[in-house]
């Protein structure tokens, strides 16, 4: 979806990597993510200064194999192991369809799916999922289940400022980025979690140890790089290096996509579209809609059938 | 280890990635397993009728994220999904640390740890792990259950020329290999299973869509390059491109190593080491011995060791 901003970056973002580099498993021994490259950590510190949208300061940084492996590594972190049954994990409906099949993938005997946080009233500890802007229909999410005492895990893959205003930089005990959604790069596999409790983070790089022993260093340092060039193209924006930073142009492509949807559904007379109030964005200092990421290829499809079907 | 192979090798083996390649979740929609890239696809075969170590025509290739994402992806696909209990899961004692601790990560409902091969005896189904040449004393090894109707993963990760005779093609059910032990690319994290059975590897790779949704394609373009220098020092080994063979260099280094650890242990008077019997190896057309690769580092240590306390 944004190709067509990496495209004209030239070397900027090549990575060039000899036979005989990253070899090891190791990066960083002195690190407690011993598998996670200095170099990435650093760029994830700087790129949530730059757009606002995370807290890192006390936090530990955990690099996953995108963040589907870091939300079963916090799932494994966050689960009690002596307890006799399994500890519920919801999620409020809609929610991502992936969910339920990987929290019960192994049917564990530590976590176990318990459906829409929203009617969850079982008296006993639960996880909930917390993913803003929600996927897939968009909206900004906070806990649902109607009492305090769960577990929160925020997976934040869309909390940035193409996709929904930045309203204020999150500051949760766990939460979950990836560059799938942030930079468009999915084919790295890339996340990365911000982790409050240190001994949650030493339990997620114990599950990573057991599940890939460590994440690839050549998409490690791929997405250093990437991100290093997104903050920048910020920091100099309207410069001779960078025209536009990332955000403005890839708020711009799903600016132009979403109206193109909207054109297309509005014709066909069968089907809504949900309404997003503006909000105030810090990243852009102005007022905005969200404009949900989920499904940009379905929503590609749909403007090409309805228009299709409106034509003929 | 054998960073020295690599170092001279120059630009051979160095990969050149823009920053808008490889973005797509996919790489290659016709293939079963949708997140391979097809050049490593092309570049595992080769390798394998290179090294006459493992046959690959029936089979299915499935990538992934280093053996040990592999090996709980085996696990998942050959345990029943509608057994009231797990299955059990052996591998005769000494086995790999890591297994144990690998199965049980999650309390399965599926599969479950049950320890040593050679005592189990439970008129049940049963998976067992065969490790070959062994981690970690580099014997080589057969299904150890003393009955059959067993369900076999061999872990093939040091059935490579440098570690022990190639014999015979591996002609399995379910083998595993990973360039962390076959190259010494560790880094990478990229492994490979290649697997008869066309339901058994769809379920992997829905494994790894739920675990990690596809492996990093950086790595995948890397081992490729890494495993066509591989299969082209074998084919060119004396020529003008290649002095020798990797294998030859690793399989050298690895004789030194052993060398000086046998002579430090001779000296200590502390401790025994296994004796090899030597094997007809296709690959070298030579007999020769086994030479463990597990723990090389320790192995060094302890050489350093014992020549310091013997010559203090």
């Amino acid at each position: 979806m944004y190709e067509q901003y990496w495209k004209p970056m030239g070397d900027k973002t090549t990575i060039v990597i000899p036979g005989w580099q990253s070899m090891s498993y190791f990066s960083d021994v002195t690190n407690l993510c011993w598998f996670m490259e200095p170099e990435l950590a650093k760029q994830i510190v700087r790129i949530h200064k730059v757009v606002g949208n995370a807290v890192t300061e006390g936090r530990h940084i955990v690099v996953g194999t995108g963040s589907s492996q870091l939300l079963l590594a916090a799932l494994y972190a966050l689960s009690p192991q002596d307890s006799s049954n399994p500890i519920s994990v919801v999620s409020a409906a809609p929610y991502y369809s992936s969910y339920p099949l990987m929290t019960d993938c192994v049917k564990s005997g530590i976590h176990k799916w318990a459906g829409d946080a929203k009617i969850f009233d079982k008296d006993e500890p639960y996880i909930e999922l917390v993913t803003s802007p929600n996927n897939p229909d968009g909206f900004v999410r906070h806990p649902m289940v109607n009492r305090t005492g769960g577990i929160l895990v925020h997976d934040l893959a869309y909390y940035w400022p193409q996709y929904t205003p930045i309203s204020t930089p999150a500051d949760n005990d766990l939460s979950l980025f990836t560059v799938s959604k942030s930079t468009g790069h999915a084919g790295l596999r890339i996340g990365w979690a911000l982790v409050k409790d240190v001994e949650v983070a030493k339990r997620m790089i114990k599950f990573i140890e057991l599940n890939t022993i460590g994440v690839s260093k050549d998409s490690q340092l791929r997405a250093a790089k990437v991100l290093e060039v997104v903050s920048d193209s910020c920091e100099q924006a309207g410069g001779s290096e960078y025209t536009e930073s990332f955000f403005h142009f890839s708020h711009t492509v799903m600016t132009e996509r979403w109206r193109l949807l909207r054109e297309a559904v509005k014709r066909s007379g069968l089907f809504s579209l949900p309404n997003f109030s503006p909000a105030h964005c810090n990243f852009f200092d102005n007022n905005l809609g969200t404009q949900p990421g989920k499904n940009n290829k379905i929503f590609v499809y749909m403007v090409y059938f309805f228009l299709k079907v409106v034509q003929s």
